[in-house]
Protein backbone atom coordinates (compact mmCIF):
# COMPACT_ATOMS: atom_id res chain seq x y z
CA UNK A 1 0.00 0.00 0.00
CA UNK A 2 1.44 3.75 -0.63
CA UNK A 3 1.29 5.54 2.02
CA UNK A 4 1.60 9.65 2.67
CA UNK A 5 2.67 10.26 6.09
CA UNK A 6 2.06 13.80 7.41
CA UNK A 7 5.57 16.13 7.98
CA UNK A 8 4.38 17.64 11.02
CA UNK A 9 7.27 18.25 13.96
CA UNK A 10 4.88 19.74 16.46
CA UNK A 11 2.62 16.35 16.44
CA UNK A 12 3.58 13.86 18.62
CA UNK A 13 0.95 11.47 16.56
CA UNK A 14 2.11 11.21 13.31
CA UNK A 15 -0.87 10.38 11.03
CA UNK A 16 -0.83 8.50 7.90
CA UNK A 17 -2.94 8.10 4.94
CA UNK A 18 -3.71 5.37 2.07
CA UNK A 19 -3.03 7.11 -1.44
CA UNK A 20 -4.87 5.81 -4.41
CA UNK A 21 -3.65 8.19 -6.77
CA UNK A 22 -1.46 11.56 -6.86
CA UNK A 23 -3.45 14.22 -8.79
CA UNK A 24 -1.00 16.96 -8.35
CA UNK A 25 2.78 17.74 -7.01
CA UNK A 26 4.01 21.21 -6.86
CA UNK A 27 5.95 24.12 -5.45
CA UNK A 28 4.94 27.55 -4.99
CA UNK A 29 6.81 30.52 -3.60
CA UNK A 30 5.97 29.96 -0.69
CA UNK A 31 5.12 26.31 0.11
CA UNK A 32 5.10 22.43 -1.07
CA UNK A 33 1.46 21.75 -2.49
CA UNK A 34 0.02 18.30 -3.17
CA UNK A 35 -3.60 16.84 -3.78
CA UNK A 36 -4.33 12.59 -3.65
CA UNK A 37 -6.83 10.63 -3.84
CA UNK A 38 -7.61 8.70 -0.57
CA UNK A 39 -10.73 5.77 -0.23
CA UNK A 40 -12.18 7.14 2.60
CA UNK A 41 -11.63 11.19 2.88
CA UNK A 42 -11.60 11.79 -0.90
CA UNK A 43 -8.83 14.19 -2.18
CA UNK A 44 -6.73 16.07 0.54
CA UNK A 45 -4.76 19.04 -0.18
CA UNK A 46 -1.40 19.32 1.57
CA UNK A 47 0.63 22.16 1.93
CA UNK A 48 4.25 21.57 3.08
CA UNK A 49 3.23 18.26 4.09
CA UNK A 50 0.64 18.86 6.68
CA UNK A 51 -2.58 18.07 5.61
CA UNK A 52 -5.22 21.39 5.30
CA UNK A 53 -8.74 19.98 3.72
CA UNK A 54 -10.46 16.45 2.76
CA UNK A 55 -13.35 16.42 0.32
CA UNK A 56 -15.01 14.16 3.30
CA UNK A 57 -14.45 16.47 6.25
CA UNK A 58 -13.55 19.93 5.29
CA UNK A 59 -16.71 21.15 6.59
CA UNK A 60 -16.03 20.62 10.16
CA UNK A 61 -13.18 22.94 9.96
CA UNK A 62 -15.03 25.30 7.97
CA UNK A 63 -18.56 25.27 9.01
CA UNK A 64 -17.03 26.02 12.80
CA UNK A 65 -14.74 28.61 11.79
CA UNK A 66 -17.53 30.66 10.13
CA UNK A 67 -20.93 30.11 11.68
CA UNK A 68 -20.09 30.50 15.38
CA UNK A 69 -19.14 34.41 14.99
CA UNK A 70 -21.73 34.60 11.93
CA UNK A 71 -24.55 33.77 14.15
CA UNK A 72 -23.06 36.14 16.68
CA UNK A 73 -22.99 38.88 14.92
CA UNK A 74 -26.61 40.53 14.52
CA UNK A 75 -25.96 41.59 11.42
CA UNK A 76 -22.54 40.68 9.71
CA UNK A 77 -22.06 42.93 6.23
CA UNK A 78 -18.37 43.04 5.33
CA UNK A 79 -16.31 39.95 6.06
CA UNK A 80 -12.22 40.12 5.49
CA UNK A 81 -11.02 36.27 5.29
CA UNK A 82 -7.28 35.84 5.76
CA UNK A 83 -5.75 32.60 4.47
CA UNK A 84 -8.33 29.61 3.55
CA UNK A 85 -6.87 29.74 -0.32
CA UNK A 86 -8.55 26.65 -0.95
CA UNK A 87 -12.28 28.52 -0.24
CA UNK A 88 -14.28 26.93 1.89
CA UNK A 89 -14.34 29.67 4.56
CA UNK A 90 -15.38 32.10 1.86
CA UNK A 91 -18.46 29.68 0.84
CA UNK A 92 -19.73 29.10 4.23
CA UNK A 93 -19.48 33.60 4.66
CA UNK A 94 -21.44 33.65 1.66
CA UNK A 95 -24.48 31.73 2.83
CA UNK A 96 -25.45 34.38 4.92
CA UNK A 97 -27.27 36.39 3.14
CA UNK A 98 -26.64 39.33 4.93
CA UNK A 99 -23.14 39.66 3.42
CA UNK A 100 -22.23 42.01 0.87
CA UNK A 101 -18.94 42.45 0.54
CA UNK A 102 -16.36 39.64 1.43
CA UNK A 103 -12.36 40.36 0.86
CA UNK A 104 -10.60 37.17 0.63
CA UNK A 105 -6.76 37.84 0.99
CA UNK A 106 -4.74 34.99 0.39
CA UNK A 107 -0.94 35.02 0.82
CA UNK A 108 -0.32 32.35 -2.05
CA UNK A 109 -2.15 32.20 -5.62
CA UNK A 110 -1.42 28.58 -6.18
CA UNK A 111 -3.39 27.51 -3.50
CA UNK A 112 -6.20 29.40 -5.28
CA UNK A 113 -5.65 27.72 -8.30
CA UNK A 114 -5.09 24.21 -7.22
CA UNK A 115 -8.28 24.36 -5.10
CA UNK A 116 -10.39 25.72 -8.49
CA UNK A 117 -9.46 22.65 -10.49
CA UNK A 118 -9.18 19.60 -7.92
CA UNK A 119 -11.74 21.54 -4.98
CA UNK A 120 -14.49 23.21 -7.44
CA UNK A 121 -17.01 22.40 -4.81
CA UNK A 122 -14.81 24.04 -1.60
CA UNK A 123 -13.59 26.96 -4.64
CA UNK A 124 -17.07 27.39 -5.69
CA UNK A 125 -17.47 30.36 -4.01
CA UNK A 126 -14.92 32.44 -5.18
CA UNK A 127 -16.79 33.49 -8.44
CA UNK A 128 -19.52 35.71 -6.42
CA UNK A 129 -19.48 38.65 -6.94
CA UNK A 130 -19.02 40.11 -3.63
CA UNK A 131 -15.90 38.41 -3.23
CA UNK A 132 -12.96 40.69 -3.72
CA UNK A 133 -9.34 38.22 -4.02
CA UNK A 134 -6.19 40.06 -3.52
CA UNK A 135 -3.06 37.67 -3.21
CA UNK A 136 -1.13 39.55 -0.62
CA UNK A 137 0.08 39.32 3.19
CA UNK A 138 -2.85 39.57 5.53
CA UNK A 139 -1.19 41.27 7.95
CA UNK A 140 -0.62 43.97 5.05
CA UNK A 141 -3.65 44.10 4.00
CA UNK A 142 -5.56 45.28 7.37
CA UNK A 143 -2.64 47.69 8.53
CA UNK A 144 -4.54 51.27 8.55
CA UNK A 145 -8.35 50.19 7.30
CA UNK A 146 -11.38 51.96 8.42
CA UNK A 147 -13.86 50.42 10.86
CA UNK A 148 -16.30 49.38 8.84
CA UNK A 149 -15.86 45.31 8.87
CA UNK A 150 -18.14 43.21 11.10
CA UNK A 151 -15.79 40.19 11.02
CA UNK A 152 -12.15 39.19 10.63
CA UNK A 153 -11.73 35.37 9.87
CA UNK A 154 -8.06 33.78 9.84
CA UNK A 155 -8.03 30.64 8.46
CA UNK A 156 -4.31 30.42 8.16
CA UNK A 157 -1.46 27.36 8.61
CA UNK A 158 -0.41 26.03 11.46
CA UNK A 159 1.42 28.78 13.72
CA UNK A 160 5.01 28.29 12.84
CA UNK A 161 6.50 29.54 9.92
CA UNK A 162 5.39 32.06 7.64
CA UNK A 163 1.77 32.36 9.12
CA UNK A 164 3.70 33.62 12.37
CA UNK A 165 2.70 37.36 12.03
CA UNK A 166 -1.11 36.53 11.89
CA UNK A 167 -1.07 36.21 15.65
CA UNK A 168 1.07 39.31 16.86
CA UNK A 169 -0.24 41.68 19.24
CA UNK A 170 0.69 44.27 16.59
CA UNK A 171 -1.41 42.14 13.98
CA UNK A 172 -4.37 41.70 16.24
CA UNK A 173 -4.31 45.76 17.06
CA UNK A 174 -4.87 46.37 13.35
CA UNK A 175 -7.68 43.92 13.54
CA UNK A 176 -9.31 45.81 16.22
CA UNK A 177 -9.07 48.97 13.76
CA UNK A 178 -11.07 47.35 11.16
CA UNK A 179 -14.08 46.12 12.72
CA UNK A 180 -16.88 47.83 13.71
CA UNK A 181 -18.11 48.63 16.96
CA UNK A 182 -19.66 44.93 17.19
CA UNK A 183 -16.87 43.39 15.28
CA UNK A 184 -15.83 39.80 15.71
CA UNK A 185 -12.89 38.21 14.85
CA UNK A 186 -12.09 34.86 14.98
CA UNK A 187 -9.13 32.64 14.31
CA UNK A 188 -7.70 29.16 14.33
CA UNK A 189 -5.81 28.58 17.60
CA UNK A 190 -4.33 25.02 17.17
CA UNK A 191 -5.06 21.55 19.50
CA UNK A 192 -6.15 21.70 23.00
CA UNK A 193 -4.75 17.76 23.01
CA UNK A 194 -1.49 18.66 21.45
CA UNK A 195 -0.87 22.42 21.97
CA UNK A 196 -2.37 23.85 24.88
CA UNK A 197 0.39 25.72 25.94
CA UNK A 198 -0.27 28.13 22.29
CA UNK A 199 -3.56 27.55 22.60
CA UNK A 200 -3.00 29.63 26.39
CA UNK A 201 -0.64 31.75 24.04
CA UNK A 202 -3.09 33.15 21.49
CA UNK A 203 -5.61 33.64 24.05
CA UNK A 204 -3.05 35.48 26.47
CA UNK A 205 -1.93 37.66 23.28
CA UNK A 206 -5.47 38.51 22.69
CA UNK A 207 -6.72 39.43 25.87
CA UNK A 208 -4.19 42.33 25.78
CA UNK A 209 -6.30 43.80 22.43
CA UNK A 210 -9.69 42.76 22.16
CA UNK A 211 -12.20 43.59 25.51
CA UNK A 212 -13.72 39.87 25.27
CA UNK A 213 -11.72 36.83 24.04
CA UNK A 214 -13.38 33.45 24.47
CA UNK A 215 -12.46 29.85 22.63
CA UNK A 216 -14.51 27.26 21.42
CA UNK A 217 -13.36 23.65 20.18
CA UNK A 218 -14.59 21.11 17.32
CA UNK A 219 -13.71 17.44 16.78
CA UNK A 220 -11.51 17.82 13.93
CA UNK A 221 -10.29 14.35 12.96
CA UNK A 222 -7.97 15.03 9.79
CA UNK A 223 -5.36 17.65 12.07
CA UNK A 224 -3.08 17.18 14.28
CA UNK A 225 -4.68 16.74 17.91
CA UNK A 226 -8.36 16.82 16.79
CA UNK A 227 -9.57 18.74 19.54
CA UNK A 228 -9.39 22.18 17.54
CA UNK A 229 -9.99 25.37 19.03
CA UNK A 230 -10.69 28.39 17.81
CA UNK A 231 -10.26 31.95 19.23
CA UNK A 232 -12.89 34.49 19.14
CA UNK A 233 -11.45 38.54 19.76
CA UNK A 234 -14.90 40.60 20.05
CA UNK A 235 -14.88 44.37 20.69
CA UNK A 236 -18.61 44.84 22.64
CA UNK A 237 -20.74 41.20 21.80
CA UNK A 238 -20.01 38.10 23.80
CA UNK A 239 -19.80 35.35 20.92
CA UNK A 240 -21.23 32.77 23.14
CA UNK A 241 -24.92 34.53 22.59
CA UNK A 242 -26.63 33.12 19.31
CA UNK A 243 -28.16 36.65 17.85
CA UNK A 244 -29.43 34.92 14.48
CA UNK A 245 -31.43 31.47 14.72
CA UNK A 246 -29.24 29.36 12.15
CA UNK A 247 -31.09 28.32 9.16
CA UNK A 248 -28.64 27.23 6.70
CA UNK A 249 -28.70 23.35 5.82
CA UNK A 250 -25.26 22.53 7.99
CA UNK A 251 -23.56 19.34 8.59
CA UNK A 252 -21.77 19.61 11.64
CA UNK A 253 -22.36 23.35 12.95
CA UNK A 254 -26.08 23.91 14.63
CA UNK A 255 -27.66 26.15 17.35
CA UNK A 256 -27.35 23.23 20.21
CA UNK A 257 -23.37 22.90 19.06
CA UNK A 258 -22.74 26.72 19.22
CA UNK A 259 -23.66 26.34 23.00
CA UNK A 260 -21.63 23.58 23.39
CA UNK A 261 -18.72 24.53 21.90
CA UNK A 262 -17.63 26.64 23.96
CA UNK A 263 -15.29 25.44 27.29
CA UNK A 264 -17.12 25.11 30.40
CA UNK A 265 -16.03 28.68 32.37
CA UNK A 266 -14.50 26.05 34.47
CA UNK A 267 -12.45 24.82 32.43
CA UNK A 268 -11.14 27.88 30.57
CA UNK A 269 -10.17 29.33 33.75
CA UNK A 270 -7.35 26.52 34.13
CA UNK A 271 -6.52 26.84 30.60
CA UNK A 272 -5.31 30.25 31.24
CA UNK A 273 -4.03 29.62 34.35
CA UNK A 274 -2.02 26.64 33.04
CA UNK A 275 -3.79 24.31 35.42
CA UNK A 276 -5.37 21.85 32.77
CA UNK A 277 -3.39 19.25 34.15
CA UNK A 278 -2.27 17.47 30.91
CA UNK B 1 13.58 7.09 14.58
CA UNK B 2 11.77 3.77 15.51
CA UNK B 3 7.96 4.49 15.32
CA UNK B 4 4.85 2.07 16.45
CA UNK B 5 2.24 1.85 13.94
CA UNK B 6 -1.80 1.04 14.76
CA UNK B 7 -2.83 -2.41 12.86
CA UNK B 8 -6.36 -0.55 12.96
CA UNK B 9 -7.68 -2.20 9.72
CA UNK B 10 -10.84 -0.28 10.56
CA UNK B 11 -9.18 3.75 10.47
CA UNK B 12 -8.80 5.65 7.84
CA UNK B 13 -5.84 7.11 9.18
CA UNK B 14 -3.43 5.18 10.64
CA UNK B 15 -1.47 6.50 14.04
CA UNK B 16 2.43 5.95 14.52
CA UNK B 17 4.49 6.50 17.52
CA UNK B 18 7.95 7.49 18.63
CA UNK B 19 9.11 4.45 20.54
CA UNK B 20 11.74 5.56 22.98
CA UNK B 21 12.30 1.93 24.80
CA UNK B 22 9.97 -1.43 24.35
CA UNK B 23 9.34 -2.29 28.40
CA UNK B 24 6.99 -5.55 27.59
CA UNK B 25 6.02 -7.89 24.66
CA UNK B 26 3.85 -10.76 25.56
CA UNK B 27 1.08 -12.83 24.42
CA UNK B 28 -2.09 -14.22 26.37
CA UNK B 29 -4.34 -16.30 25.77
CA UNK B 30 -6.74 -13.53 23.98
CA UNK B 31 -4.21 -11.19 22.96
CA UNK B 32 -0.61 -9.49 21.96
CA UNK B 33 0.01 -6.97 24.58
CA UNK B 34 3.08 -4.65 24.37
CA UNK B 35 3.90 -1.76 26.54
CA UNK B 36 6.55 0.86 24.86
CA UNK B 37 7.57 4.46 25.81
CA UNK B 38 6.95 7.76 23.93
CA UNK B 39 8.58 10.65 25.00
CA UNK B 40 4.94 12.61 25.05
CA UNK B 41 2.42 10.41 26.34
CA UNK B 42 4.99 8.31 28.60
CA UNK B 43 4.12 4.47 28.66
CA UNK B 44 2.12 3.27 26.10
CA UNK B 45 -0.19 0.03 26.67
CA UNK B 46 -0.84 -1.96 23.58
CA UNK B 47 -3.49 -4.78 22.52
CA UNK B 48 -3.27 -6.87 19.46
CA UNK B 49 -1.49 -3.61 17.68
CA UNK B 50 -4.01 -1.09 18.89
CA UNK B 51 -3.20 1.77 21.68
CA UNK B 52 -5.40 1.15 24.74
CA UNK B 53 -4.31 3.87 27.09
CA UNK B 54 -1.00 6.55 27.40
CA UNK B 55 -0.06 7.42 31.00
CA UNK B 56 -0.32 11.30 29.64
CA UNK B 57 -4.36 11.13 28.75
CA UNK B 58 -5.58 7.92 30.05
CA UNK B 59 -7.51 10.16 32.23
CA UNK B 60 -10.02 11.95 29.12
CA UNK B 61 -11.27 8.41 28.38
CA UNK B 62 -12.02 6.37 32.10
CA UNK B 63 -13.40 10.29 33.75
CA UNK B 64 -15.89 9.77 30.68
CA UNK B 65 -16.55 6.95 30.73
CA UNK B 66 -17.34 6.44 34.51
CA UNK B 67 -18.67 10.15 35.83
CA UNK B 68 -21.51 10.49 33.44
CA UNK B 69 -22.94 7.96 35.00
CA UNK B 70 -22.34 7.77 38.19
CA UNK B 71 -23.33 11.71 38.37
CA UNK B 72 -26.45 11.13 36.39
CA UNK B 73 -26.98 8.24 39.66
CA UNK B 74 -28.74 9.58 42.86
CA UNK B 75 -27.05 6.89 45.26
CA UNK B 76 -24.67 4.34 43.02
CA UNK B 77 -23.50 1.36 45.62
CA UNK B 78 -22.75 -1.63 43.47
CA UNK B 79 -20.57 -1.21 40.21
CA UNK B 80 -20.12 -3.73 37.62
CA UNK B 81 -17.26 -3.18 35.20
CA UNK B 82 -16.44 -4.99 32.22
CA UNK B 83 -13.25 -5.14 30.69
CA UNK B 84 -10.61 -2.35 31.18
CA UNK B 85 -8.14 -4.62 32.37
CA UNK B 86 -5.79 -1.98 33.24
CA UNK B 87 -7.93 -0.54 36.24
CA UNK B 88 -8.26 3.34 34.90
CA UNK B 89 -12.20 2.61 35.05
CA UNK B 90 -12.22 0.71 38.24
CA UNK B 91 -10.17 3.50 39.98
CA UNK B 92 -12.63 6.50 39.06
CA UNK B 93 -15.90 4.11 39.82
CA UNK B 94 -14.13 3.72 43.54
CA UNK B 95 -13.41 7.60 44.26
CA UNK B 96 -17.37 7.88 44.29
CA UNK B 97 -17.80 7.53 47.83
CA UNK B 98 -21.38 5.86 47.62
CA UNK B 99 -19.69 2.84 45.93
CA UNK B 100 -19.63 0.13 48.30
CA UNK B 101 -18.88 -2.81 45.86
CA UNK B 102 -17.33 -2.97 42.49
CA UNK B 103 -17.20 -6.30 40.67
CA UNK B 104 -14.30 -6.52 38.11
CA UNK B 105 -14.83 -8.48 35.11
CA UNK B 106 -11.60 -8.96 33.01
CA UNK B 107 -10.92 -12.30 30.53
CA UNK B 108 -8.05 -11.24 30.52
CA UNK B 109 -5.57 -12.01 33.51
CA UNK B 110 -2.39 -10.89 31.31
CA UNK B 111 -3.63 -7.16 30.75
CA UNK B 112 -4.31 -6.67 34.66
CA UNK B 113 -0.96 -8.04 35.48
CA UNK B 114 0.86 -6.01 33.04
CA UNK B 115 -0.86 -2.97 33.74
CA UNK B 116 -0.12 -3.15 37.71
CA UNK B 117 3.38 -3.90 36.62
CA UNK B 118 3.83 -0.84 34.44
CA UNK B 119 0.77 1.44 35.16
CA UNK B 120 0.56 1.03 38.74
CA UNK B 121 -1.27 4.53 39.34
CA UNK B 122 -4.01 3.57 36.78
CA UNK B 123 -4.30 -0.01 38.24
CA UNK B 124 -4.11 1.39 41.75
CA UNK B 125 -7.65 0.93 42.37
CA UNK B 126 -7.40 -3.31 42.14
CA UNK B 127 -6.64 -3.48 46.12
CA UNK B 128 -9.35 -1.23 47.22
CA UNK B 129 -11.29 -3.99 49.94
CA UNK B 130 -14.75 -2.33 47.47
CA UNK B 131 -12.98 -4.70 44.20
CA UNK B 132 -13.74 -8.30 43.72
CA UNK B 133 -11.76 -9.25 40.20
CA UNK B 134 -12.91 -11.86 38.25
CA UNK B 135 -10.94 -13.38 35.17
CA UNK B 136 -13.77 -14.44 32.90
CA UNK B 137 -16.25 -13.44 30.14
CA UNK B 138 -18.85 -10.60 31.01
CA UNK B 139 -21.30 -11.85 29.28
CA UNK B 140 -20.91 -14.85 31.55
CA UNK B 141 -20.76 -12.92 34.40
CA UNK B 142 -24.08 -10.83 34.00
CA UNK B 143 -26.60 -13.97 33.04
CA UNK B 144 -29.18 -14.63 35.78
CA UNK B 145 -27.95 -11.99 38.38
CA UNK B 146 -30.47 -9.96 40.24
CA UNK B 147 -31.67 -6.50 39.76
CA UNK B 148 -29.18 -5.11 42.26
CA UNK B 149 -26.40 -3.57 40.53
CA UNK B 150 -26.39 0.43 40.24
CA UNK B 151 -24.39 0.67 37.23
CA UNK B 152 -22.65 -1.67 34.72
CA UNK B 153 -19.61 -0.21 32.75
CA UNK B 154 -18.34 -1.67 29.90
CA UNK B 155 -14.74 -1.07 28.84
CA UNK B 156 -13.49 -3.31 26.32
CA UNK B 157 -11.71 -3.28 23.02
CA UNK B 158 -12.99 -2.25 19.97
CA UNK B 159 -16.43 -3.59 18.98
CA UNK B 160 -14.39 -6.48 16.49
CA UNK B 161 -12.83 -9.77 17.80
CA UNK B 162 -13.82 -11.59 21.31
CA UNK B 163 -15.24 -7.94 22.68
CA UNK B 164 -18.55 -8.27 19.94
CA UNK B 165 -20.71 -10.30 22.17
CA UNK B 166 -20.12 -7.23 24.55
CA UNK B 167 -22.60 -5.42 22.23
CA UNK B 168 -25.47 -7.84 21.17
CA UNK B 169 -28.82 -7.49 22.28
CA UNK B 170 -28.81 -10.80 24.22
CA UNK B 171 -25.89 -9.04 26.23
CA UNK B 172 -27.92 -5.95 26.62
CA UNK B 173 -31.03 -7.76 28.16
CA UNK B 174 -28.30 -9.95 30.50
CA UNK B 175 -27.69 -6.22 31.99
CA UNK B 176 -30.65 -4.84 31.87
CA UNK B 177 -32.01 -7.81 34.30
CA UNK B 178 -28.57 -6.71 36.55
CA UNK B 179 -29.55 -3.29 36.82
CA UNK B 180 -31.64 -1.81 39.80
CA UNK B 181 -34.78 0.31 39.00
CA UNK B 182 -32.85 3.46 39.00
CA UNK B 183 -30.11 1.40 36.96
CA UNK B 184 -27.64 2.73 34.25
CA UNK B 185 -25.78 1.19 31.60
CA UNK B 186 -22.88 2.82 29.52
CA UNK B 187 -20.28 1.20 27.42
CA UNK B 188 -17.93 2.60 24.41
CA UNK B 189 -19.15 2.85 21.25
CA UNK B 190 -16.56 4.21 19.03
CA UNK B 191 -15.99 7.05 16.77
CA UNK B 192 -18.78 9.23 15.42
CA UNK B 193 -15.64 10.68 12.64
CA UNK B 194 -14.64 7.23 11.59
CA UNK B 195 -17.83 4.92 12.54
CA UNK B 196 -20.73 6.52 13.06
CA UNK B 197 -23.01 3.42 11.25
CA UNK B 198 -21.34 1.51 14.33
CA UNK B 199 -22.36 4.10 16.52
CA UNK B 200 -26.00 4.25 14.98
CA UNK B 201 -26.09 0.39 15.23
CA UNK B 202 -24.94 0.39 18.70
CA UNK B 203 -27.77 3.01 19.68
CA UNK B 204 -30.81 0.99 17.84
CA UNK B 205 -29.72 -2.27 19.67
CA UNK B 206 -29.77 -0.59 23.00
CA UNK B 207 -33.31 1.18 22.23
CA UNK B 208 -34.67 -2.74 21.59
CA UNK B 209 -33.76 -3.30 25.09
CA UNK B 210 -33.86 0.28 27.43
CA UNK B 211 -36.49 2.73 27.66
CA UNK B 212 -34.15 5.60 27.68
CA UNK B 213 -31.11 5.83 25.51
CA UNK B 214 -28.36 8.02 25.00
CA UNK B 215 -25.32 9.26 23.32
CA UNK B 216 -22.52 11.87 24.59
CA UNK B 217 -19.11 12.54 23.07
CA UNK B 218 -15.12 13.20 24.19
CA UNK B 219 -12.37 13.73 22.30
CA UNK B 220 -9.97 11.30 22.77
CA UNK B 221 -6.36 12.40 20.74
CA UNK B 222 -5.08 8.37 21.19
CA UNK B 223 -8.34 6.88 19.44
CA UNK B 224 -8.59 6.58 16.51
CA UNK B 225 -11.48 9.12 15.26
CA UNK B 226 -10.92 11.16 18.71
CA UNK B 227 -14.18 12.47 18.78
CA UNK B 228 -15.47 9.32 20.44
CA UNK B 229 -18.66 8.48 21.90
CA UNK B 230 -20.66 6.49 24.39
CA UNK B 231 -23.91 4.85 24.46
CA UNK B 232 -25.93 4.74 27.70
CA UNK B 233 -28.91 2.89 27.90
CA UNK B 234 -31.08 3.52 31.35
CA UNK B 235 -33.99 2.04 32.89
CA UNK B 236 -35.76 5.16 34.45
CA UNK B 237 -33.51 7.99 34.77
CA UNK B 238 -32.72 10.45 31.95
CA UNK B 239 -28.50 10.42 32.11
CA UNK B 240 -28.34 14.03 30.94
CA UNK B 241 -29.43 15.20 33.97
CA UNK B 242 -26.70 15.45 36.81
CA UNK B 243 -28.26 14.32 40.14
CA UNK B 244 -25.04 14.76 42.09
CA UNK B 245 -22.63 17.38 41.89
CA UNK B 246 -19.25 16.64 41.41
CA UNK B 247 -16.73 17.03 43.70
CA UNK B 248 -14.10 15.20 42.71
CA UNK B 249 -11.02 16.84 41.88
CA UNK B 250 -10.77 15.70 38.16
CA UNK B 251 -9.19 17.04 34.81
CA UNK B 252 -11.37 16.73 32.09
CA UNK B 253 -15.03 15.74 33.37
CA UNK B 254 -16.76 18.99 35.17
CA UNK B 255 -20.32 19.38 35.37
CA UNK B 256 -20.40 21.48 32.77
CA UNK B 257 -18.68 19.15 30.53
CA UNK B 258 -21.43 16.58 32.08
CA UNK B 259 -24.10 19.27 30.15
CA UNK B 260 -22.49 19.48 26.74
CA UNK B 261 -20.67 16.20 26.12
CA UNK B 262 -24.25 14.99 24.82
CA UNK B 263 -25.18 15.76 21.38
CA UNK B 264 -27.61 18.41 20.54
CA UNK B 265 -31.14 16.66 19.68
CA UNK B 266 -31.02 17.96 16.31
CA UNK B 267 -27.82 16.12 15.54
CA UNK B 268 -28.79 12.87 17.55
CA UNK B 269 -31.98 12.72 15.82
CA UNK B 270 -30.03 12.46 12.40
CA UNK B 271 -27.41 9.87 13.41
CA UNK B 272 -30.16 7.50 13.76
CA UNK B 273 -31.58 8.15 10.78
CA UNK B 274 -28.47 8.06 8.89
CA UNK B 275 -28.18 11.63 7.80
CA UNK B 276 -25.09 12.92 9.46
CA UNK B 277 -23.85 13.60 5.64
CA UNK B 278 -20.45 12.28 6.49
Amino acid sequence: MIRFSEKDPYAPIQYSYEVSRILYRGKSKFQDIMVFENPFFGKVLVLDGVVQITERDEFFYHEMLVHVVMNALPNPRKVIVIGGGDGGTVREVLRHKSVEKVYFIEIDEEVINVSKKFFPKVASGMRDKRVEIKCMDGAEFVKGRQGDIDAVIVDSTDIVGFAKSLFTKKFFRAIKKCLTEDGMFVTLSESLHFHREIVAEVQETMKAVFPIVDLYTAPLATYAGNWWSFSVGSKKLDPRVIRRKHKLSTKYYCNGIHASAFLPNEMYQRLLSNKLGW
